[in-house]
């Protein structure tokens, strides 16, 4: 398969599956201490992937008080909600995004706390997280773990130790993800790399995550246009512009949204001669319940994305890494 | 100045002012009874009014319990922290948005009341509000209304009489701002009608509006394709796209997040060559005190942007009423 190294994705789940251990023991100890409320805090991506916790959340049904913040607003505008009692947690791939250090020092002026996920040893989050988890490629399983544990603890998610019992069989899963999305990606990325402009419609749990898809991968890595739109809200304007040749990804997960899917699918296809839908349920999850599936829908997406990404990075010899303006410019 | 009525504009402004009374009323009582919490809901452009609320509230340093949903995500996943003892709080102009009736009736079947302002009489939402506020272009006066008083009564917004006291000046107001920015709006629209593809950032109270101009008007109204992206999340994706010849609309307002916007403003000027700022600073607002002028950025831009509406509408010879899918195909 092209440019594939399986050994390097198990790898980096299966360094998410350690950190769990780690993370529990951390959100145990908060727990333990009490909290007022938590802060889920960052910035493009990192508020992206934060978001998709938020749904995930809303429908366990669970009442945990937390709160998103972008940190470049929570440095501008601050939160009234915030205070010494509150927990930030934030992950942070790169552990030196501008806004997210100043977010954290704000926090720790406040006398906050702050749990970090950062990948990059010796860096100002890596040295300033009150508790640091650190491994590389596994940032999902840091928030599943954060999330999860803190509706656990409220009593608010009684399958805990099941839904942890089986993510360990997600290493194996995002392998055979990569290996089965592999034809389909290549023949989105044949058929649309020089797509002038790329509409993505998520749902749920993949909301922000087609948002975090169509902005970090696609408008940052591949310089490609894009206009990532809800599957709720598309049909209350962004609709009109839809026609014949224009390209949508569809972005099916599992959760209880997946209904309002269905409709824009119905939609687009009676419209557009370009439409690829991207469904989760395309994918085994070996060992996992039936009832986990939707919550894991932004993990098996990322995986068949991930060769979407390695197929675009090929056709349009784009390098992923390029940036012209990102950390080059002074701005 | 080019289909204009002036009378119309200040009467719809006027019959904002004429709701707050009877807003104010319904407030109190609602105060008076005792509630858990606040939801406001709305789909599109609905939801993208109140959320500029949200942000208002935060930036007052208010932390009165109110929950921003998405109608058609609270159809099918609820809210764990709703119930009987919530109070849901809808704007329709058109009073029979399928998404936004639907979430009154599932309100009403958990024993939730419904504060509604509505624009059409007969309509479902008109029916079934418990407390109806109807009037013609009254729309923010009833969400200002609202959210004000909840923090007034609160104890968290003293300068309620005073806001109140002036804001019965911005119906004359706004008719000098359509007035002051009708060049500005032709130049634009006389430049950009025709452009493949429009960003727009935005920030504060002005991120949702930015998106709604872009997606309920220049998408749905006109058409036109379109990108909206937060000033803070722009920095983090979006910028990579940015070249010579891509047309920027800067919304920026005088809000606490108006740095933001100035970073945004100094980089897309580095870019592009299309970059077309408007900002609230540039119109007085007689009678209106200084410290109001950020969280009355929305009604500034709104009057502005009214008329780059009339020009792009006039230029592309696309009246702003045609639709060719919503809600004249079944989907």
């Amino acid at each position: 398969m092209f440019n594939f190294n399986e050994e390097a994705v198990r790898k980096e789940h299966e360094n998410g599956v350690s950190i769990i251990a780690e993370t529990q023991r951390v959100v145990d100890k908060i727990c333990g201490e009490g909290y007022k409320n938590i802060f889920y805090i960052g910035i493009g991506g990192t508020l992206l992937y934060a978001g998709q916790m938020m749904h995930i959340v809303k429908e366990a049904g669970s009442t945990i008080p937390l709160f998103l913040e972008n940190a470049a607003d929570f440095c501008l505008v601050g939160n009234p909600h915030f205070g010494k009692d509150s927990v930030v947690v934030i992950a942070s791939i790169s552990g030196d995004t501008k806004e997210v250090v100043e977010a954290v020092h704000k926090a720790h002026a406040a006398g906050a706390r702050v749990v970090g996920y950062v990948e990059k040893e010796g860096t100002p989050l890596y040295e300033h997280s009150d508790d640091l988890i650190t491994t590389v490629g596994g940032e999902y399983y840091f928030w599943y773990t954060v999330t999860l544990r803190l509706m656990a603890n409220a009593g608010q998610f009684p399958q805990y130790d099941k839904f942890m019992t089986e993510i360990v069989h997600m290493p194996e899963n995002v392998v055979e993800i990569y290996k089965k999305s592999d034809a389909k990606a290549k023949e989105y990325a044949d058929k649309y790399c020089d797509a002038e402009l790329t509409y993505l419609i998520g749902s749920g749990n993949l909301e922000d995550w087609a948002v975090c898809y169509g902005m970090c991968i696609m408008e940052e890595m591949q310089w490609m246009r894009t206009r990532p739109i809800s599957a709720a809200n598309f049909f209350h304007g962004t609709l009109e512009v839809v026609e014949r040749d224009i390209p949508v990804i569809l972005i099916k997960g599992e959760d209880k949204t997946r209904p309002q899917m269905e409709r824009a699918e119905k939609f687009v296809n009676t419209i557009s001669a370009n439409v690829t839908v991207f469904d989760t349920k395309d994918y085994e999850l070996k060992g996992i319940s039936d009832e986990f599936r939707g919550m894991l829908s932004p993990i098996v997406m990322r995986s068949a994305f991930q060769r979407v990404s390695v197929h675009l990075e090929h056709n349009r010899r784009h390098p992923l890494a390029i940036r012209r303006y990102y950390r080059r410019l002074d701005y």
